[in-house]
């Protein structure tokens, strides 16, 4: 595989055609299962299947499940899979391999992250973070709150005062490195520096970055981080997720809910918790081995790659899309938002349009080759509405204003499905199609 | 299928191969994948693999994740799954189809549960369990005590007293409703009255107890349990749990950690959270779509028994064994403890031996067709040991006391088998095998 990207295309007008010739990382997308007949932009949401995941799954299920029964809790390492995995995703944030754990959700690893970060600072007693943050961060932060009745309060900033607003109250500092709606980008160095310049400590959630770029949560001496296992790391749906403590940090974490396999001795069957050195306490009940299983091949594909590369290769393939969007788009109402070309961001692109939703239903409607998946984010200033309840976005007669949300994923993508994409919505766009009734506001979950 | 017991058999002296021929559940063994080159008693653990599930859980990865990808989440309905599947346990627990949701593990769901009793009656400060209880239970409480540092105390006393012991201070009483070794039942509605009489609430784990007997949440008037979905729900490793909160708490009901799917309109992403309604709430992050849809084969076929059948043919398989175990190993150690034959118990039967672990290793060794899989749970009394560390039982020179558990499982046991393995277990006993030095402890995660 050649190591670097070649130099003389310029990715903004070159032909797709020589761009994807010239790409190192073309071998990767025979590497997934995915049909021609979509064009897959929603890998930052749920990446696809990796080919070597179906034969792993099906081994763990009729092998070490059918025939290896309990025993493969030994002999088949399902036991040590939740520290395995830590230690592979480890090489991909930058942290030392007993550092991060796989367990639960991104959302259950906050809970663990935010409690922590408090008890280690009982007189500090407010959260930093920023308006329109990933919700389940911002919540779980009131939901701490709610639980300790100790007086913390949540400080919310827009991200450019985040730095300056770190003082001597500050126990907390909890942020998303990439921005789930426009993928602005922190620095996280600068950041991290910032909140322990003030004695505060800081926790990256990684899940919109994590496998999109290179991370190093040491180098910048992050204190905690969580992320997501079932968007860039490709780990199926619901893949469990990862966490994140400084070695520094360990002897004295301490994690809210220390649950049997978070034990030092779990097979003592004690009756008094003794927490399991360092970041194994962070694990609380039974893994989910299915869906750990799921998630290692999807590493383990992510660690064959050079993430230098997917970085690059994001940025022109992001970078060929928000030009071609902004040209030929532009004049039925879309705009490209977050940080311009050039500028340093996320691996996805959001581009907002008045009927947001409606343009993606119809995107997704394409005939085959055509269909373009993408996803609808809802506009952060709406209202709740009436409409919007439960699980599902329920039909409304009003227009559904927000993004269509495209991820840029190097392992699979292409610069011609790039091209198609963007022929796709000019298309779609110019032609109406999307005022069809059919693809106004139903139901949306992705 | 036949929709009682045959009543002229004797359970504990008639022939197998007639009582086999008699048992109206015989016709689900060819529901699993399970080898006759073993004996598996240790369904109570982990259930063996239903032949359903490798075939659904492929369909899972290859059509809805590898063809579906994002879409699936609405069109493979993934999205529901959660309140789906625990509608269909709440038939298995005398539950409304609203007042049961799977998520996350037992033990998380446990700190919900807990987290919600002590925040509903902040002015009681005791919560009431037993010594031995199953240690992820105790040790979720010791969390919650320490996470609050409001003076809160945990009281144990042996299961007799546990009535007695409520009084007006005491928050919460958490029990397993079947205990883990011994085998132990309580009885629900009895003790909840107790707990009710004080004002106190009452939180069940049906670990061991789901699936195997019938249960009646609502008729004992229980106000929330949790359970385990990869024991005898057949739902696969560290599959996800069930939690149930009774219908009157629902109102009122406050999660410690309120993640986005949790929310009233978590494709709105409001910075404010708002509880979805009822048990919705008790969901936190993005669930785990590959080990839930095992789960959901597991439940769908437990839901085409008849508990009561179930419950009938434990008794007659498990006091067949015991009876057996009794009389022809208690000459070489052996002793059945738990409730004895005739009483009310759960569905598994523990054996002492001074080396259970030995003699449970080479009853798994002995060659094909004879061997037998239970496991081996450390006696209560033993000492936290250097050995004993991390996730493993090390090696050590002195025997490891403690029983040999045989998990009794009516959907796939049958009565030749129960008397296949007594036979294994004297025979191992008396020739004295188990004494080889590869039988001496090394590891058991068992």
């Amino acid at each position: 595989m050649t190591q670097s990207m070649p130099a003389p295309l310029d990715p903004l007008t070159a032909d797709a055609a020589a761009l994807d010739a010239a790409d190192p990382l073309a071998p990767f997308r025979e590497r997934f299962d995915l049909s021609d007949d979509v064009i897959y932009l929603d890998g930052n949401s749920l990446g696809p299947l990796p080919t070597g995941a179906a034969e792993r799954i099906a081994v763990v299920v009729r092998e070490e499940w059918g025939e290896g029964l309990i025993r493969s809790w030994n002999t088949a390492g399902w036991i040590e899979a939740p520290l395995r995995v830590g230690a592979k995703i480890a090489r991909l944030v930058g942290a030392a391999p007993h550092e991060v754990v796989v367990a639960d959700s991104t959302s259950v690893n906050l809970h663990k992250v935010i409690h922590a970060a408090l008890a280690a600072q009982p007189g500090r007693k407010t959260i930093l973070s920023e308006p329109g943050n990933f919700p389940t961060d911002l919540y779980l932060i009131e939901s701490a709150i709610r639980t300790l009745g100790k007086g913390h309060q949540l400080v919310l900033v827009p991200r450019e005062e985040i730095a300056a607003r770190c003082d001597t109250d500050t126990a907390l500092v909890l942020l998303t490195h990439v921005h789930y709606r426009t993928a602005e980008l922190y620095d996280m160095a600068a950041v991290t520096a910032a909140a322990h310049a003030a004695g505060a400590r800081i926790c990256w959630d990684l899940s919109h970055s994590l496998g999109a770029m290179p991370i190093d949560l040491n180098a910048a001496r992050a204190d905690y981080a969580v992320g997501c296992g079932y968007k860039f790391l490709n780990g199926g749906p619901g893949a469990p997720a990862m966490v994140f403590v400084a070695e520094r940090h360990h002897e004295t974490l301490e994690t809210p809910m220390g649950g049997w396999i978070g034990h030092a001795r779990p097979f003592a069957f004690e009756d008094t918790y003794a927490p399991a050195p360092g970041i194994a306490r962070l694990q609380c009940g039974t893994p989910p081995v299915l869906s750990l299983a799921a998630l290692e091949v999807g590493v383990d594909l992510m660690l064959e790659a050079d993430l230098t590369q997917v970085a690059a290769k994001s940025r022109a393939l992001r970078e060929r899309l928000m030009a071609r969007v902004a040209a030929t788009c532009g004049p039925y109402g879309a705009e490209v938002i977050g940080p311009p070309i050039g500028q340093p961001r996320g691996s996805h692109v959001s581009v907002a349009h008045p009927s947001a939703y409606a343009v993606m239903q119809a995107l997704i409607a394409r005939p085959r080759r055509r269909s373009t998946i993408g996803d609808f984010r809802v506009a952060p200033s709406a209202p709740a509405r009436a409409g919007v309840a439960g699980s599902l976005v329920e039909s409304e007669d009003a227009p559904l204003a927000g993004v269509m949300r495209f991820g840029i994923t190097p392992l699979y993508l292409r610069f011609a499905d790039v091209d198609r994409a963007v022929e796709s919505i000019e298309e779609v766009l110019r032609t109406g199609v999307w005022q069809e009734p059919r693809f106004q506001v139903r139901r949306a979950v992705t």
